[in-house]
């Protein structure tokens, strides 16, 4: 089993370091050469340009920082025949244009999307996967080298599609991580309140609102909002005022949940004060 | 066993039929005398007024919108050597005020938050508790009272700090929450994508993310930003424009999760850029 891989960042790194241990043989390239050498060391071979990367193996793997750097790196290579497989993070629109692009100069496209930091590579059980779409023929070919590094999840043909489901679970997180990070800077530093005790009361805490997210799905595919609502929109906007108002006191700019509060604020002027808020995605598309 | 509970809305309702089916004696009050008429087919004993309904017993639990409707409700009552528990969510401020005003009327007052929805009161292990901190012998007094609907976790004898750290927890929540429907906004309604699988991605990739409030936690508390940095913030802000770009092409708006981008693009611009992002929280208190 032969590849290339060009960008050696964090993630790109971990992904060559995991292939190496699998027995594979792995061409390297890096803008930045010292980060190539390093793996020189374990096995790698390193190529002086992209073209020469390309140029040796069939399977190439890109996982740069952005877009523009692909096609920065790309451009002058000679795909005919090659099967590219970018992991870079990207927009569902990128990743059309960058199939079509690589069709253009005769190779197959599957685009990827990471879901893991760069530890969780190579360790079987860390729960680590990509999405891919595009080409289900270079994915049925190339299947086994690409669930080495993390599990590999197929989300079909339209080679955008990875980036959806990439980008739709980075939103989620960056939510996730803007209430956390809302939550420490109310407490941190507050007398009497160990800051990681109160980590762990805010982990098990998200954790047991998470299923509310199934319930969300449930209500979004049937259309029925009203039924068991146990938690109502208008008393959770009253709670609105109060957690503004304790940030202000906190010292907190409350600028991270504001536009969720005042969403939900429209859900009830709007008529859902008796719901639960499920359908507060409707208010996001007009 | 016998106490007063005043509102009964989705959770004093809960409340109530958790002691009652623990064989307490329950005297119930609500504003719309309907709602406390069904809980006396269950065994409650109906008060005319709030005065009635405090003057039946010495630990009187109030479970009301906001604050504000509590101070209209238990106005014109006589609290003196009563013990008043309030459960309305409120702020750290408000709960410190309503400690003072129940002295300065002969009452003992501890203040509550409750960490759970109405279908979780009364249900064993089903991980729903209440925030108390207030008066440490009232709490020792009525503990097992205070556990019978949900486990009672006592958090000091500043009367603010049930309301501080419930609304840190809810300030986390709704992070959550916007992350999540700003998540389905993107995905719901796309060709060949299910919002229900879409939905099971979502909670286990969110669980996954979840380890990383402890790491937060960890570096706010040692200071250590910068060792063993996996997801580094100027490659976060990066993918930061990826998925604003994504919202728009999707039309869905990208309020949800702008506050956190620009706040992390400000954390890249402070110096930042080769963190991991716990240090954010700096940029929220000034
Ligand atoms: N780290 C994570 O947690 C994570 C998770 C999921 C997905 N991802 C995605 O994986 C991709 C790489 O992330 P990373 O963590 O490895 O980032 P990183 O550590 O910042 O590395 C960025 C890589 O891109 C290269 N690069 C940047 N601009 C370039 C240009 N114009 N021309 C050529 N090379 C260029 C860099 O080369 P130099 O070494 O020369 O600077 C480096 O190899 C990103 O799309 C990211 O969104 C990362
Ligand atoms: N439901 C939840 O998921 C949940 C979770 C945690 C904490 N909480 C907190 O628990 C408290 C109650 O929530 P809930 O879900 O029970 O809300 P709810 O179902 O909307 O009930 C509100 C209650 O407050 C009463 N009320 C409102 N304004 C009043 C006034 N001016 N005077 C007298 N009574 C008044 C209502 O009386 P009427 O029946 O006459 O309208 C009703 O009993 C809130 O502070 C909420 O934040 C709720």
């Amino acid at each position: 089993m032969t590849l290339t891989v060009l960008g050696l960042g964090a993630m790109g790194t971990a992904l060559t370091r995991a292939w190496l241990a699998a027995g594979h043989h792995v061409t390297v390239w890096n803008r930045t050469p010292a980060r190539a050498e390093r793996l020189a060391a374990e096995g790698a071979t390193v190529a002086a340009t992209p073209a020469e990367a390309v140029a040796a193996n069939r399977l190439v793997v890109t996982c740069l920082l952005d877009h523009a750097s692909v096609v920065d790196v790309l451009d002058g290579t000679d795909l005919a025949g090659r099967d590219l497989v970018d992991l870079t993070t990207g927009t569902p629109a990128q990743a059309r244009d960058r199939a079509e692009w690589a069709a253009g100069r005769g190779a197959r496209y599957v685009d990827g999307g990471i879901m893991a930091v760069p530890p969780m590579i190579g360790v079987p059980d860390s729960g680590a996967y990509v999405f891919y779409s595009g080409s289900v023929d270079l994915f049925a070919e190339h299947e086994r080298t690409l669930a080495v590094p993390a599990g590999a999840k197929w989300v079909g043909d339209d080679p955008g599609h990875a980036a959806l489901h990439d980008v739709a679970l980075l939103g989620g997180m960056t939510g996730l991580f803007a209430g956390v990070t809302h939550a420490f800077a109310l407490v941190h530093g507050e007398k009497d309140i160990d800051t990681g005790e109160f980590a762990t009361l805010l982990v098990d805490w998200l954790a047991a609102c998470l299923p509310f997210t199934q319930r969300m799905a449930q209500r979004i595919v049937t259309g029925d909002y009203t039924s068991d609502v146990t938690s109502n929109l208008a008393m959770q906007v009253t709670a609105n005022r109060t957690m503004v108002d304790t940030a202000v006191d906190q010292g907190v700019r409350p600028d991270l949940i504001t536009p969720y509060l005042d969403l939900s604020a429209r859900g009830v002027a709007e008529g859902q004060g008796a719901e639960d808020g499920a359908r507060l995605i409707e208010l996001l598309r007009r």
